[in-house]
């Protein structure tokens, strides 16, 4: 990913100066767009509380932040029991996200199989492949979608002449999701640079705006053409022949093909259902949870802050960043952070090893 | 309507004081729910302004203010060549209204069939008539629509015991929409005020979050229990049994049953039809365009400014309201105002007249 025409990724190790220690480096994604910001994280309780506030989010990049933090979490104790108590406290921070719990119980498994005095070096050596391999998972879910875009494209091209291709997502799931690349926009960042005509609707992703405020700041990064809409439009384009396609990401995919994702995903299921818009979710595997059968039924969805809804973050015409409450005094809200789209509304599921139907899903269990 | 404890209406007609002239007060909407501020309309332009900002919105009361336009518009000049003028001018200031264009052409019509001399009066009179007619349309729809809640609660008592009764409604169509007591939010009033135990789901309605600042706060005026949720979360509350009912406002409805309503209302429709949840439109009978016969190819859809989801309006934490952007610098962003709801995704269509099927509501021309 380039950011102001710097290589960046997401997250980072680095070696501290004044000791032994290490530290991890994040991009804060709760001060974007407005402010580009790195936060030095050197605790397992700083990393909780910067995976609880979402300072990073996105469910690969919560993977990696948890594995840094089972490795930060090793500086200070490598026993057994608090390896149990860390990898706990991680897990609890965003019940959602299975990545997180993959990412913890990997580091877990291996460092309980080795020697007390091998575990720090080794869980740092760990949470670095754990970023390697989204970095490798990203990018060929990025060229199975582009092959996608281009079948598609072509198909489209032939119909209705050379406007652009248009592409709507949800949240974000790109760059800032993962280590680098991302997942929904990995395909549309491959068809960009592959020269084809593409333009991306990003929804606003009401309550916290990460399509307007992550979403549309990386595709601005890298120049894709992009337009903003309420996460009420989007029905309305697909209805007018204004979306091509629709790919988002996802927190945790069912084995069945029921789609988790940031709430709101399941509305611009059924409108692309509607309006015979192909829906896709791109994912790496180990967000497949193959232990569940039924995501409507058997995904817990985490109810976040009311705040988040009450209170809405931006800049001020002066440039300085403020919150304005948008609801009357002693408002009830509610706040669901995430909701499942079943499988039948899923056209299919782009993922390292190629795109499967929901229902061929698990011939990826035999590559 | 009852604000602060006093009774209101959002229009209403005054004598000046200094001259012969009248004018007419609105409640200004920009400035809910955090303060209450009363404004004077003096001439047809600040009316026309008042229209397109939206100070005054809803398509009752837009209907109504136009209608006080047109008198406005003759204490200046009563003759026809301006009368028309003005009325293309009040027209084309909200273009998808069509009770707008419906109250306009009455005042145009009575009024080019007399003597000059008495179009003044005549004006003042007839924009009277027209708020008293929505005010006694919206107790009729009312009374409908609460016979039809009271069928669904007791039906829905016997299955689910005595919890609340949930209802979803989509931006504003309350009291703060027409002359007096609402469309979409009569049925929930008279509900209310009849004892049942009812509980308002209210979308916050982005980009102008006409739920979450009129909705909620006429419901807390009058004191009927509600949550507000991002536009995002109806859906996931309806896969999960919470909400048994939706109820919105229409701006149009198409002959045939379509429903031209905030952009937005087509996703929860798409919703409620996929979770068997019913869906309404409660509408005065001017809404409906016996003229149309599809809503999707010929209603003309406001595209409104940009600015209203880039910046968003709300009340910092010292108290002061203020603006602030939520967008990347340069940002494009598309704002249509409204969609259209195919009427085989709607259940019933309430007016005063009744509830109808959307392919029974013809039967309306022979009442």
């Amino acid at each position: 990913m380039i950011i102001n025409n710097k290589k960046f990724r997401t997250i980072w190790p680095n070696d501290a100066i004044e000791n032994d220690g290490r530290f991890v480096s994040i991009i804060d994604q709760t001060t974007l767009p407005h402010t580009f910001k790195i936060v030095e994280i050197e605790n397992l309780s700083q990393m909780i509380i910067a995976i609880k506030t979402m300072k990073v989010r996105g469910a690969p990049l919560i993977g990696a932040a948890a594995a840094y933090g089972v490795a930060l979490a090793m500086q200070k104790d490598c026993s057994d029991e608090y390896l149990h108590l860390c990898a706990t406290q991680l897990i609890q921070s965003r019940p959602t996200a299975v990545n997180l719990r993959w990412a913890v119980e990997r580091m877990k498994q291996l460092l309980l199989s080795m020697a007390i005095e091998l575990r720090l070096q080794a869980a740092w050596a760990e949470a670095a492949n754990i970023c390697e391999e989204d970095v490798l998972l990203n990018q060929a879910i990025g060229q199975h979608g582009l092959s996608l875009i281009q079948g598609l494209h072509a198909t489209h091209l032939t119909n209705q002449h050379a406007r652009q291709f248009n592409i709507l997502t949800h949240c974000n799931a790109g760059w800032l999701a993962t280590v680098d690349f991302g997942t929904a926009l990995a395909p549309i960042y491959a068809a960009h640079d592959a020269g084809l005509n593409v333009h991306v609707w990003v929804d606003e992703t009401r309550p916290r705006n990460q399509g307007a405020s992550l979403t549309a700041w990386e595709l601005a990064q890298h120049g894709v053409p992009h337009t903003v809409i309420s996460d009420n439009a989007g029905g309305h384009f697909m209805q007018h022949g204004q979306v091509d396609m629709v790919i988002v990401g996802a927190d945790r995919v069912t084995s069945t093909g029921d789609v988790c994702n940031k709430i709101g995903t399941y509305l611009k299921a059924l409108a692309a259902f509607d309006n015979k818009v192909p829906f896709y979710a791109a994912v790496p595997s180990p967000t497949i949870d193959w232990t569940m059968l039924n995501g409507l039924s058997e995904i817990e969805i985490e109810e976040r802050d009311g705040r988040e809804v009450t209170w809405m973050t931006g800049m001020l015409a002066s440039g300085e960043i403020a919150e304005v409450n948008i609801l009357p005094a002693n408002t009830r809200v509610a706040n669901p952070a995430f909701d499942v789209t079943p499988a039948r509304l899923v056209t299919g599921i782009i993922t390292e090893h190629g795109v499967f139907a929901p229902n061929q899903l698990k011939s990826i269990l035999n590559k």
